[in-house]
């Protein structure tokens, strides 16, 4: 039997404790797995006294994170703080540069300074792994590091924060407006402090785009990616959504053309038939492409003490078992700079407009649209509310430039009472 | 850069090629992501003249596997033979012997000798990796021992037979009976030389047992395995259970109990909402319960050229990085032999009777369904043919002995014509 590993834990939220737990709870499997015993040796959090429903008993405390980082009885430095830069950033870097493997679920630390950070790591010839970073429980980093390694990615979809779609699917269920299920899903504490983070699609958007520069060998770009909130998703948009066959989803997209990297996250139409659309509340789902394998699609649990604490255990293990990879699958060094590039792809749209009801106003806008370039596949107009007549149009496939050239036309014929909600249809 | 890993690859059927196609097409990804060239140094068949759609020119040519196994040249032998003994066997003992690694999809090999072909490769040090063995192109061997390492495994639910999946799903699309659909699976080329390695669920059940071994840190156990085909299901029992809210799947379960191990791969009832329900063809779907991560559900191509040669070479890239782990997540000699316990879960069942028409034969089954204290959730008789009138059951929740009791006294009675058709009732 081999020594054991020693872990510290930094942060001791729901994902902390639950890494604790499987440990504790856990031990026997694991060393018989892992070929050694799984230790800890230190933790850190804010507050030392706070109740946790864990014993720590065991346990050095650290009250600064990078102390623990750099302590020498420990192998393996578990980074739960969060936040992209501060104490979770400055305690990884101090781990980096003792020796110490690096275990994060810090998707925003990634998304911002991956690069830099994987730089780092491989010059100091330890891991940096971060599965837990991207939909929770699901094994997707790993997928498409180690076991799809043989393929050329073609495309990456997700569904990769369940807070919206808990409220997409609340909405629908329930009937209820948006506003009223924003203000459950705050009352539940399912927001993150920033609630932008998690309805603006920042949260989702962090994670694909550790996804893309694995798939594609590319260089982590946030800054890259086009992200749009569900913030304007009515209960209407997902009733007509459901008339014609579709589910919304905030869906994250993610492919390399010849002129660059596309990545976005926006609220989406999907067929119901997808298996996209069967996803209900805090489930995730990634779905990936490759040249040899075809399409994979992986569910689970995007969040939550276990999953989350699964995915980090998978991790420390990995580490136990002596394995090494370069963080994004190949070395940090030989990634590629590539221009985002989120132009061009054709796909059908949704639109929702509010037209004035005013003779004309229909002629109006089929004319803009079809001035622009852009071609109706179905229309539907039912009823009159007040001064307003609500128009629901399905184009066919088109590219976004195309269909903002529309949509500015139709703006400009003073026709409708509101900006233009135009949503993207997206078939897996 | 690091030296190149060379393969020996045996058999060049449509893995072998699709292989070979990868490693071609996709040189310059490869070599990025192991840190060191991919080459194939040699192969092996039956027939070294037959056209198979890639250029082989490059590499040396062996008639025997076993001559290819003990080559200088190769790093890691590559056995895509099949069959559970003969060549295969001859082939992975003999690269095992001369310190090779072995990648495989042999999944009937390891079913049946896993235990001790295990066992020689841990002695020997090298690597036994069987990614595309099970399930084609879904990383289910490497999400269970890896990603999942950290979890006490609860359930693994899986459908891993693309042939008896296409069966029973164009049954029910087509309203074609068993026997012409299976016929027209065999003009498609979709079934084994022996068939009842797919429609008897034998080769699913290879698979199922080779998961159990990882997830439960016990040996290879095919023959504790409870098998049944599909060759009784009726387009009747399809369409019977599609008015319930139920498909017919071909349905492995797999758990641990206190009394030991339960594997079954039968034609089993599921919730149309269910992931299972909704495959089609030759889609796979595992479904593995961990006590931390939850549920996760992993679903793609089961087969195939691509889909199975991309887990191949996951298992290829994994060595040409250096990854070592034990055969099946924990060193060989330390699984546990345990019993099989394949009594005692409680389930829903759907009975299909026969009965003879004549007065108080529902009242006899009936009265033999209570004696043995099977309780009746629904029943169903619609219409009558000829001298029979086919009745439906689902039962309340019960234990296969139970119903076998009931089942013996329904025969008893003599108001049926057929043996009854019985099938659990799984909700995943």
């Amino acid at each position: 039997m081999a020594d054991p590993i020693k872990l510290g834990i930094a942060g001791l939220g729901t994902v902390g404790v639950g890494l604790i737990k499987i440990i504790q709870n856990n031990a026997v499997l694991l060393t018989a797995r892992a070929g050694r015993p799984i230790e800890i040796t230190a933790v850190s959090a804010r507050s030392k006294t706070k109740n946790r429903d864990v014993d720590l008993s065991g346990y050095a405390w650290e009250d600064d994170a990078v102390n623990l980082a750099k302590r020498d009885d420990i192998d393996v430095f578990v980074e739960l703080i969060g936040g992209d830069a501060g104490p979770a950033k400055a305690a990884t870097e101090a781990a980096i540069a003792a020796g110490k493997h690096v275990v994060t679920a810090n998707k925003a630390m990634l998304a911002l300074h991956g690069q830099e950070l994987a730089i780092a790591a491989e010059d100091a010839d330890v891991n940096l792994r971060f599965e837990a970073a991207v939909a929770g429980g699901i094994p997707i980093i790993k997928a498409l590091t180690e076991s799809l390694a043989g393929n050329k990615i073609q495309r990456i979809m997700g569904v990769m924060n369940g807070t919206c779609n808990y409220i997409l699917t609340r909405m629908e269920t329930a009937g209820l407006p948006y506003e009223t299920v924003f203000e459950e899903a705050n009352q539940l504490g399912y927001l993150e402090a920033d609630p932008n983070l998690d309805v603006g699609g920042i949260d989702a958007a962090h994670k694909l785009v550790l996804l893309s520069a694995i798939a594609y060998g590319t260089q982590v770009d946030f800054d890259g990616a086009v992200l749009e909130g569900i913030g304007r998703i009515t209960i209407e948009d997902i009733r007509a959504a459901a008339d014609m066959g579709y589910r919304i989803k905030l869906l994250g997209v993610s492919q390399i053309t010849d002129t660059g990297l596309s990545q976005s996250m926006r609220p989406c139409l999907v067929p119901v038939s997808s298996p996209l659309a069967q996803l209900d509340g805090g489930t995730n789902m990634v779905i990936v492409e490759g040249d040899a394998v075809g399409q994979i699609v992986l569910r689970g649990a995007g969040a939550g003490e276990g999953p989350t604490a699964s995915a980090v255990m998978g991790d420390v293990m990995d580490i136990a078992r002596g394995i090494k990879i370069p963080v994004f699958g190949q070395p940090a060094k030989t990634l590629r700079a590539v221009a985002a590039a989120n132009t061009g792809a054709k796909n059908p749209y949704y639109l929702r407009l509010n037209l004035k009801d005013e003779t004309g106003s229909m002629a109006r806008i089929s004319s803009a649209l079809a001035d622009a370039g852009v071609s109706i596949d179905r229309m539907r107009q039912d009823g009159h509310e007040a001064d307003a007549a609500p128009v629901l149009i399905v184009t066919h496939p088109t590219d976004r430039e195309t269909l903002n050239v529309a949509l500015d036309g139709i703006q400009a014929t003073g026709a409708v009472l509101q900006d233009p909600v135009a949503l993207r249809i997206e078939v897996a």
